[in-house]
């Protein structure tokens, strides 16, 4: 008998991509439909899980603040705005209740700042703390930034240093790029985008897959926290990586290039290495 | 030292209570929310884990029509027609691929019943297997049911028998009543609606709190499955009940009275029992 697969043996993007194929999903940041004539529907969602995306030592307010901005990022990452939130909170029965109520005031925190209200979700038993965060917005039709855009000659750009994220704590605490996605977006000059957290090297990997093209980054560019290993690999940035043939404000940190798929370094070929969920 | 109050001190409800106190949320089986000059946005989020909501002798397709069917009952409990999924996956390493795909193979067979569209999610680790559905609809402007409309004098409905969900595995087959909830939503003479999920007498109480009034129910017209008490306590129903001054072909099973929050049954007081989260 042949031994069945399991998520182990796949992998995060191979499972995915094997689960889709029969739906419209675009691989984009969030998924994008039609709502009117003005504006465009967006909708996202991010599971936060405990002993996967934090441990038992983060505080509450971090947890929080991760469940929520990674959802945030999405939208920025799509030039959008987040309107509401649903959330889905996983907890065992010993679960104290301070520590959620403090990530709830958390969220009402991030509301006033983003706001992103809080509408409606649900609460259930299981083995660990995990929030599931899912996100409604809008975009000006037509205007939503995708991955498929990018173009040879190109440049890419980042909006912030890369790396460490874990270790220096910004996984807890980084503001979600939503006033520069909007920017981007209004700019009408940007041909491919989406946030940072896989790490440059592996999000990367996706603009020139979706767009069908290669690109070759300039190490000495790159704005790194810790060593260029960290920035390329590290992941959680949550800054936003984007292209556009336009000079921008930003660090630029390579060029797209024609061959398809292709990631150079100093124009030496990148080899995969990245965080995927479920394999080691 | 006080000891932490913890889940299972509180029970679900109280902890929902107490973390949405300061959100804006109604307590409807859908959050409502204002779209365009036509229609309000309708959301809703459930939660479906294994050992929780189902066991390891559930078959894949059962899961994946569970957790979906969870949320079309929602829409169908506003009167709503819903639009669009997004699922976030939770599964351990070990989780074998053919088991998803049976799943997934579930949602594309209820798209194509419902019109429901799966247009993204996630995928994460962790310890057992989770879906975390969430649900994107909509409905003409200011025509959402809600639990806050009944009054005295009112009939309660049901759509249909209750009781041994769980032991006749109707959990895993049910059929969302999202054609009864429209039609019921155009007759314009429903007063308040919701889904059963948790037994009659436990989402019943939720009509009382809401509208402020009270129901005498009349054990002889509830259409049983199993014993009365497997009707008023079971749950996992997933019927429609609702309350209207009209008459309507659907078992009318008892009325609304002005007696606020008390529920009687043939005339006598029925106390508080029901599944409840963390609590045993």
């Amino acid at each position: 008998m042949r031994r069945m697969k399991t998520m182990r043996d796949m992998g995060e993007h191979a499972v995915i991509a094997a689960l889709t194929a029969n739906l419209n999903a675009a691989g984009d940041d969030c998924a994008v439909l039609p709502l009117d004539h003005e504006y465009d529907l967006v909708l996202t969602s991010d599971p936060l899980i405990q002993h996967v995306h934090f441990t038992a030592e983060a505080a509450p307010e971090q947890i929080g603040h991760k469940a929520v901005c990674r959802v945030l990022s999405d939208f920025a990452a799509m030039g959008a705005e987040p309107q509401y939130l649903l959330i889905n909170l996983v907890a065992p029965p010993e679960q104290d209740f301070q520590t959620l109520e403090k990530i709830y005031a958390e969220f009402s925190r991030l509301w006033k700042l983003y706001g992103a209200e809080v509408v409606g979700g649900d609460l259930a038993q299981g083995p660990v703390l995990e929030l599931h965060v899912f996100g409604v917005g809008r975009v000006p039709k037509g205007t939503a930034l995708r991955r498929c855009g990018a173009k040879p000659g190109d440049c890419i750009y980042v909006t912030g240093p890369l790396g460490c994220a874990q270790k220096s704590g910004k996984q807890f605490t980084f503001e979600p790029r939503l006033e520069q996605g909007r920017a981007l977006r209004e700019s009408g000059a940007v041909t491919a985008m989406m946030d940072i957290s896989d790490g440059l090297a592996t999000d990367l990997r996706h603009i020139l897959k979706a767009s069908r093209v290669g690109a070759d980054l300039d190490s000495s560019k790159i704005p790194i926290l810790g060593t260029l290993e960290q920035a390329l690999f590290d992941g959680e940035d949550f800054e936003l990586l984007f292209t556009s043939p336009q000079a921008f404000d930003f660090p630029a940190i390579g060029n797209i290039t024609g061959r398809t798929e292709e990631l150079r370094l100093d124009g030496m070929p990148l080899n995969a290495k990245a965080f995927e969920h479920f394999r080691k």
